[in-house]
């Protein structure tokens, strides 16, 4: 079938990646990425989740001040800065977990319109920052991760190895 | 592009599927389904999870009597029961998360081949009795949930429609 060959090639190709050129992506791109995380599952479809998209130049900057990683925030076309909305939420752990498939959505439906994108979670360390530029409240919203998207810079898309390394199956799942 | 509207269809039709007929699935196909998991990111590539794949009926009926949702664990063909290996992790949101992608890419996998699952959270709170079933240690296996998976039960697929709702892009998402 298809769409199940689609899904696996998908899921294999998909990778960090963190050299852009610049070169605009639409708003209709964007939203139809952000719709796959939309249709995330989620505990008692609590949909936690809160985005700020930046894509003015200021806003970046400022983003990739706080993070050692920012010349790939400047870098990229647009960043998804994903908070947990508290409010939203219930139970951590599950929310927490709700959102971690909200992110992989998105990240599978950038690879499926040939872009690219990584996923940041080193500017947690700086959660308090990353409120302060969005004027959000920390006990309401928490810092969850961002994704730096843009257009693939092709020569650069050679990834250390290791990164693309992954345990067989052997070493993590037991049949009872 | 084909690929990229067959995501969007897939990952917009993937629903909670509670009702399944009695149909054995291959272990090549459990594997492969698995496999979507597999190749999930997670922080630092530290592929934190480990799986139980319950097929045998008296496994089942064991993990059934934990959960409030027995009925359904014990009439799924097999089940997935997901830990965090702690000592493949590293910092607990951030594993946490990236158990959320597995998962997700785990019932992305179900549904590209036209099987029927549901994420179960609720038996989290029974998580010792779990653990104790399959003399996991709590200090090290820290469970993060099951995905109950079988052959739908075509009649039974209505949802309550409250379930599938999603909040519109607007409300959750912010331009900068």
């Amino acid at each position: 079938m298809d769409t199940e060959n689609n899904l696996i090639e998908l899921i294999k190709s998909r990778k960090s990646i963190r050299n852009f050129i610049y070169e605009k992506i639409s708003n209709d791109t964007i939203k139809e990425i952000l719709e796959c995380g939309r249709w995330a599952p989620s505990a008692s479809n609590r949909q936690p989740w809160k985005v700020c998209v930046v894509i003015h130049p200021t806003v970046k900057r400022m983003l990739a001040e706080v993070s050692k990683y920012g010349g790939i925030i400047e870098s990229a076309y647009v960043n998804f800065v994903i908070f947990l909305d508290v409010e939203k939420g219930g139970e951590r752990v599950k929310d927490v977990q709700s959102i971690g498939a909200f992110i992989q959505n998105i990240l599978l439906g950038v690879e499926s319109k040939g872009l690219g994108a990584v996923w940041i979670g080193e500017i947690l360390k700086n959660k308090d920052q990353v409120n302060e530029i969005f004027k959000l409240p920390m006990e309401k919203f928490d810092l969850m991760g961002v994704i730096a998207m843009g257009v693939i810079d092709e020569p650069m898309v050679s990834q250390k190895s290791k990164e693309r390394e992954r345990y067989p199956l052997e070493e993590f799942i037991e049949f009872y």
